[in-house]
């Protein structure tokens, strides 16, 4: 069967996350779920969705990357039309191509980039940007410049997962952590945005939310930012700081060898 | 009593405009009847509020101006919290000040920004865009630009109003029309957004959107730049193409003779 690899972005805030779930007996709203139901629509089929990572509920993507196999006497139909036809408008297929059957999106993945943005100001967000920024109030982001570059590097994270996934190690490397925009701040810029871009070979459950609720616990003064190191040290959880808030959060790219 | 000058951001999408409007007996959810609902909250009082422009149904704001005349015991209250409390999450207050009880929102404006946003591919729209752009395909972008320079000064825009107003002259001024990116972009370029800011001393009834209808008849062929001239000598709206829908369009600014 013919392998589509399909380029996805979406406003996670109606769903319940990527990944498909049942409860009482019914799916709930879930990405997975509505482009397996347009799928079966189009080719009257089950076609199982296979994404390069789930993400959490309230969590958004630019650009999501997944593969499914169709049917063979479809191949060449324009799947980009098709399914943002039945699609609804905070799921759209950017790009949808045909690829080797040897392709694999989330084993030939070979870093992820998730972006992470704040919002300075308590008082007011933007109501276009609210659904798509942690409003954190104020942080000395000279601070947390020095505690993400503490992070970088290949570490145990155990402290920074989330439990609830049967993985064989917490040790991952962190390319590189980068903040946007990437010069000074006034401390009196409180309307301002600030976004954070973590690259990583692979990421624990919840690992991004854990470093950057860790990077806003160092900004807000509560931890110096030498205390990440310790943290990594310890490999508990209960030392991390808080989860930063799912909205905030946007799956920005999959990076794959050339060629996939 | 006090007077409040109040700047305010939203989103349309939800809200039948501005204005209050009364249907079966019912209010509509308009922005204009939440902000008095939220005044009358804290106030205990009907407290009117007065913009600089009513707003269509679906047209955003990011710095609508109003003002609003408040019980003198509640005069130094922070009017930004309180009010933000109670509103919901698309309605938001930028800035409360109090200001001199000669201010008037309406009659002080000198001058109003529009910002027009088209998204010039059809095949698929952005999710965090969708609700802000008019996804208007492809588009010629030099006659446009040279459609937009005919706009430009003072003419009898009744060619460009709908009807509904009732208004002493049709004549008014369109101090400018810019686009952003201000440079040549390429035919090929679909996944792009183009933003038309038009600046003018006031604005006849869906002026706006009709302007953006216009031009873009232009940028798609159907009418040559020249043709601007003519049907605004025609006075007569049946000329003029399209209406741009409400979603695209944003009330950006408000210009006032400083001290207001």
């Amino acid at each position: 069967m013919p392998r589509l690899r399909l380029t996805i972005a979406y406003t996670g805030t109606a769903y319940h996350g990527w990944q498909i779930q049942i409860r009482k007996d019914k799916y709930l709203p879930t990405v997975q779920a509505l482009l397996e139901r347009s799928l079966h629509k189009i080719t009257g089929q089950k076609v199982h969705v296979h994404a390069a990572g789930r993400t959490d509920a309230g969590v958004h993507a630019r650009a999501q990357v997944a593969h499914a196999d169709v049917p063979d006497s479809l191949a060449h139909m324009d799947w980009q039309l098709a399914l943002n036809t039945s699609l609804p408008k905070d799921i759209r297929i950017m790009d949808a191509c045909l690829v080797a059957d040897s392709f694999h999106a989330q084993f030939d993945a070979i870093s992820k980039r998730y972006t992470y943005r704040l919002w300075l100001s308590r008082r007011c967000t933007p109501p276009w940007l609210a659904p798509y920024v942690w409003a954190c109030g104020p942080v000395h982001v000279e601070a947390m410049d020095e505690a993400a570059q503490l992070l970088c590097g290949t570490h145990d994270f155990a402290s920074l997962q989330n439990r609830g996934t049967d993985i064989k190690t917490t040790i991952r490397t962190v390319e590189s952590i980068t903040r946007d925009p990437n010069g000074p701040i006034a401390n009196t810029d409180a309307n301002i945005e600030l976004a954070w871009t973590f690259c990583a070979n692979g990421f624990l459950k919840q690992m991004v939310r854990n470093m950057m609720g860790l990077l806003v616990t160092v900004g807000r003064g509560k931890l110096p930012p030498s205390a990440v190191t310790d943290i990594l040290t310890t490999c508990d959880r209960r030392h991390a700081g808080i989860t930063a808030p799912a909205h905030g959060l946007t799956l920005t790219e999959v990076l794959y060898l050339s060629g996939c």
